[in-house]
C-alpha cells in the first residue's frame, strides 16, 4: 500500500441552513477543501450520505456533487453505512490512493436534514436500525441508546451526572468552533432538567438534527510535497468493523464490540496503542455513546468511562482530550458529514491550526465514527508529518 | 497495483419476489457465490444498492447483509450510484485488493422494488435523475431516454424497427437462462404495437420492475489458487467516470461522454481495443441505451448501433455478441444488483460455463454499467486465466 496523506480540510457550519441546499452544502465544503489545499486537482470523488433519498428525495450523489464542482468526468460514487458514511467515504478515498488507481481524491460528508418535517427525520434516522427488526415496532434511536444507558448505569454505577458531564464538556469545546451548530456552554443542571426524551436521556444528552457538509483531500505522500503547502497528516490506519443491526441480537447492551475491533486493527495496522493518541474524535451521537466508545477504544477500562467523564480526563488538558470540536452534541450531527467532520478538526490539530482548543504538541490523532447502535465503525488513526 | 481475480459468483433469480426480503436476497446471492467458490473466507463486503431507503425504508445495508450472512465483525460498506451502484460496488472490492488492505472481497449487488405500488418505484428511479431539475417538473426515466431516441433517430436515421430488434434479440438470448425475469421470445411485431410509455418508446422497449441479487467474489491473484478450483477471470482494468445528472446540462443529446471516458480508460488500462472483446454486457435499461452505448465503447461507428441491432453483429454468433444474458430488458433490472448481474454471465463465459449462449473461445468481455442518463458509468474488461 502507498502511504496516503492528508493534503487539504474543508467544512461548512453545521445547523439549520435554510439557505442551502443539499448540492450547495457539498460543493461549499469541496471548494474549502481545495482552496485550503492549494491545488485545484482531484482525480476520484467519495461522498458520504446516509440518507438524501428519504431526506431529500435525491440519490446519486455522486455524479451530483462531481457535476456540481464543476469535475466531470471524474469518477464519483456515494457510500452509505448509517452515520458512519463520511468514516467509509475517506476509506474508500484511501484505499484508492493506496493501490495506486488516482492521487489525489476528495472525501465529502454530507447531509441535509431540515427539508423534512412531521417525523420524517426520524423515519429517515431509523433507516440505520433493523427497519423489520426495531423501527417498525415503535423504537427509534433515543429509546435504542436509552436502554444502552440503564444496562451501562445498572451495572457499572455510571449516573446521570457523569452523562450530563459529556454534555457540558462538549459544549464548552463547542463554544470555541465558529462551525458549531450549538456553540453555548451548557451547565450540568440544564442538560439534568431539560425535556426528557427517552429515559434516562434528555434533550441535551442528544445531538441535533444538523445540515452540514464536511471534505478531505487526500493524496501519495510521494505526490503531495509537489501539491500542497500544507504540514502533512498522514494516514496511519483505517480499521473498520460491523456488529448486528438489532440491538436485541447482541450478547452485551452496552459494550460496542465493532468499535473494539475496529480500534484493535487500527491499532496493530498503525503500530500504536491507545495510551499513544493525543487528541480524539468519537461518536458522541447520545452522551452514553462517548462513555462506551471512550472504553471500547481502550482509552479507559470497562465500567470507568463515566467517572473519566466527570474527572476531567477527556476535557481540554486532560489525559486524553475527546471531542475538541464540540462533539456531535454541540458541532452538529448532519449524519452524512460527521466522519469526515472529525478528521477536518484532527487534521487542524496535528497541524498545530486549532486555535483555543490546541491540543499541545498533538502529534497522533483519533477518529471514531460510527452508524446504528455502534452497528458500523471505522477508526482513523492520523499522525503529523515527521 | 495486486493483480486481483474473480473466484466465485452467485446470482438469484430475478423477477417479482414476493416471497423474498431485501436481506433474503441478499444473502442468497452470497451464499451461492461462496458455494461457487468453494470457498469461505470473506475479509470484507461491498453492497451495491440504488434505493433501499426509498423502496424498503432500510439503509445501513452493509451492516445488515454482514450481519444476516453471519459475518460480523467483517467490514461492511453501501455504494450508490443509481443503476451503477453494482458496478461501484466491484470498482471498490476491486481497490480494496489492489491495494492490499484485503486478500479476500465480495462485491455484492441488490434491490428489492416490488414492495412499493401507487407511483412510488417511478418516485424512487427518479431519484437517479436530478431531482430538482427533471423530476419535480415531471420528466422521468422513459421520458429522458425517449428525448435521446429522438434525437438519435432524427440525426442518424435509426428506424422504430432498430429499436425492437434490440428488445427481440434481448429475449431471444434471455429465454435460455434461467434467472430471467421474463425468458419469452418476443416478435418485432409484438414490439411495436406494444403500450406506449414515451414516444417513440414501448414498454417492450422498457427493462422491468425487478427484485434480485448478485454476487463476485474476488481475490488477490497471488492468493487465489489456494482459495477455489474455478478457472480464474482476471480485473484486467475498471474505468469509471461522471457526466451531468441533468440531459438538458449535456451538449449533446445521444452521446454518452461518460460511457466513452469510463470505456477509453478501462481500454488504455487494459491495452485492449473494443476490437479485442469477445462478449459484452450493456446496460439495456431502453432498447436506445443498447444502441447508444454499443457507439460509445466503440463497437459501432456513431449512428451505427442501430443498423447493428438489425444486422445481427450483437447476436450470439454475432461480430460482437451483447447481453447474452438477456439484458436488462429479458432479465430483469433489479437496479443494484444489474452491474454485478453483468460480471455473473461474463464470468460464466469465460469460464465456458455459459451454456446454450456460450460464446465460443470467449477469452476477453467488457460489461458496462451506467446511472440516470448515463451520468455514471462503469466499464470492467475481464480476462479468462492463462
Amino acid at each position: 500500500m502507498r502511504d496516503v496523506v492528508i493534503i487539504g480540510v474543508g467544512t461548512t457550519k453545521f445547523g439549520e441552513l435554510w439557505e442551502s441546499s443539499l448540492r450547495d452544502l457539498a460543493v461549499e465544503a469541496a471548494l474549502k477543501a481545495i482552496d485550503d489545499a492549494g491545488c485545484d486537482r482531484i482525480d476520484s470523488l467519495w461522498v458520504g450520505c446516509m440518507s438524501c433519498g428519504l431526506f431529500n428525495g435525491q440519490e446519486h450523489l455522486g455524479a451530483l456533487v462531481a457535476d456540481y464542482l464543476g469535475r466531470t468526468p471524474m469518477p464519483a460514487c456515494r457510500v452509505e453505512s448509517a452515520c458512519a458514511s463520511g468514516g467509509m467515504a475517506l476509506r474508500a478515498a484511501w484505499m484508492e490512493v493506496a493501490c495506486g488507481q488516482s492521487d489525489v481524491v476528495m472525501a465529502l460528508g454530507v447531509e441535509k436534514m431540515t427539508d423534512v418535517s412531521g417525523g420524517k427525520a426520524t423515519y429517515a434516522l431509523a433507516a440505520a436500525s433493523d427497519r423489520e427488526h426495531e423501527a417498525f415496532h415503535g423504537v427509534t434511536f433515543p429509546g435504542l441508546y436509552a436502554l444502552i444507558a440503564v444496562d451501562h448505569m445498572h451495572r457499572y454505577g455510571t449516573t446521570r451526572e457523569q452523562l450530563a458531564d459529556v454534555s457540558v464538556k462538549n459544549h464548552e469545546h463547542g463554544s470555541h468552533n465558529q462551525y458549531a451548530q450549538y456553540p453555548h456552554k451548557v451547565t450540568r443542571e440544564q442538560v439534568m432538567s431539560s425535556t426528557m426524551v427517552a429515559d434516562p436521556l434528555r434533550v441535551l444528552d442528544c445531538s441535533p438534527i444538523s445540515d452540514g457538509a464536511s471534505a478531505v483531500i487526500v493524496a501519495a505522500l510521494d505526490e503531495s510535497r509537489s501539491l500542497t503547502k500544507n504540514a502533512l497528516v498522514k494516514i496511519a490506519a483505517i480499521g473498520a468493523a460491523t456488529d448486528s443491526l438489532s440491538l436485541h441480537q447482541r450478547k452485551d447492551l452496552c459494550e460496542f464490540a465493532a468499535t473494539i475491533e475496529a480500534g484493535e486493527r487500527a491499532f496493530k495496522t498503525a503500530k500504536l496503542s491507545p495510551s499513544d493518541i493525543d487528541v480524539a474524535e468519537v461518536h458522541d451521537c447520545f452522551t452514553i455513546s462517548e462513555i462506551c466508545v471512550t472504553e471500547a477504544l481502550g482509552f479507559f477500562e470497562r465500567g470507568r468511562g463515566g467517572p473519566a467523564a466527570s474527572d476531567g480526563a477527556t476535557r481540554l488538558g486532560g489525559k486524553i482530550p475527546v471531542n475538541t470540536s464540540g462533539g456531535l452534541k454541540s458541532k452538529g450531527h448532519p449524519v452524512g458529514a460527521t466522519g469526515i467532520a472529525q478528521v477536518y478538526m484532527l487534521t487542524k490539530q496535528l497541524r498545530g491550526e486549532a486555535g483555543p482548543v490546541q491540543v499541545k504538541n498533538a502529534r497522533r490523532a483519533l477518529a471514531q465514527n460510527m452508524g446504528g447502535t455502534g452497528s458500523s465503525n471505522v477508526v482513523t488513526i492520523l499522525e503529523s508529518g515527521s
